[in-house]
């Protein structure tokens, strides 16, 4: 089985007038999306933001949260946010990656629309990540989604989520839960 | 297809503890929910809140998103929140879902933990939506989790999500994303 990674974009993503923004950070996205992380056994989930101001307070709530020399009374919450590594740029959290795997991850983006660029269905990453050891990072755009020059740069991209319906703006914190859970879940 | 509900109980909840409070709200409870809600054609989200000043808040919150005669810039927010359902009580919104159905809904609950109920399983709920077409009422705790008398009271549980190992906290917003996922998500 490959290692599994995932990136949160807060550069370069769009904002809702399709002009690229650095989107600024939001609270829950550090511990829901290391929850779910955690449980789907990612081995590590970049935050990844350009603007210093917003990485220390990142880095304070992770620090709150796994400073192990307290008793917050949620160990799991520690235990998750373990994996969380906050990072300028996506070239940082790749040399992370390369440094460890020793190799380039297969980069897989997602989005809320169709996007010009080759598709990976579900079942096929899924497959892929089972019988492979190859590592694979997956991108989730905060704002209004990961920006085009940011797409160039992938592999695949995963299919848009949906229910029976057309509307479709789930929060990006549970695109990430619902995508972790259909490559990863227990059946 | 028969109509889906969900609930999410502040009360009768447990606490870390494993004592039965009443929970706080959580603001993005309201909008990440409505949104995972209304992607996957729920008829209507009750937020289960006994203290009066905690509905209020949300009421606020959901008449911000709503109110047609500013422009948020966000017009998908309001879509979502308008199926949220501010109540007191578990029975009242017991009473509003009999009152449109004018039966019962099959009321299943759901846990991070194995509790003592007859479990259905994701595929045969699944099967059960499509194909009857009786109202379907999904509960949520929040906190800790779903509280014992409330248990008692459900015709079944959905088996607790998993990953690949035994870590399975996951945000409550998480959990109600990904199993209306199992339940609705398009394939």
């Amino acid at each position: 089985m490959g290692n599994l990674y995932i990136g949160l974009v807060h550069y370069p993503v769009l904002n809702r007038m399709g002009e690229i923004v650095a989107a600024a950070l939001t609270g829950l996205d550090t511990s829901d999306i290391a929850r779910s992380a955690r449980t789907y056994e990612v081995r590590k989930y970049y935050l990844i933001i350009p603007l210093e101001s917003q990485r220390e307070i990142a880095t304070r709530i992770k620090r709150y949260w796994t400073n192990t020399d307290v008793d917050r009374g949620n160990t799991f919450r520690g235990e998750a946010l373990k994996l969380m590594e906050i990072v300028a740029t996506l070239e940082e959290s790749m040399q992370d990656i390369v440094e460890y795997e020793g190799r380039e991850p297969l980069m897989v983006g997602t989005s809320a629309r169709q996007r010009e660029k080759e598709q990976i269905s579900y079942q096929e990453l899924r497959a892929r990540i089972e019988q492979s050891k190859d590592p694979v990072y997956i991108l989730f755009g905060t704002g209004w989604g990961l920006a085009e020059p940011l797409i160039e740069r992938l592999d695949y991209m995963l299919p848009p989520l949906f229910g029976p319906g057309d509307y479709n703006h789930l929060s990006v914190r549970a695109a990430v839960a619902i995508i972790l859970d259909r490559l990863r879940g227990r059946q």
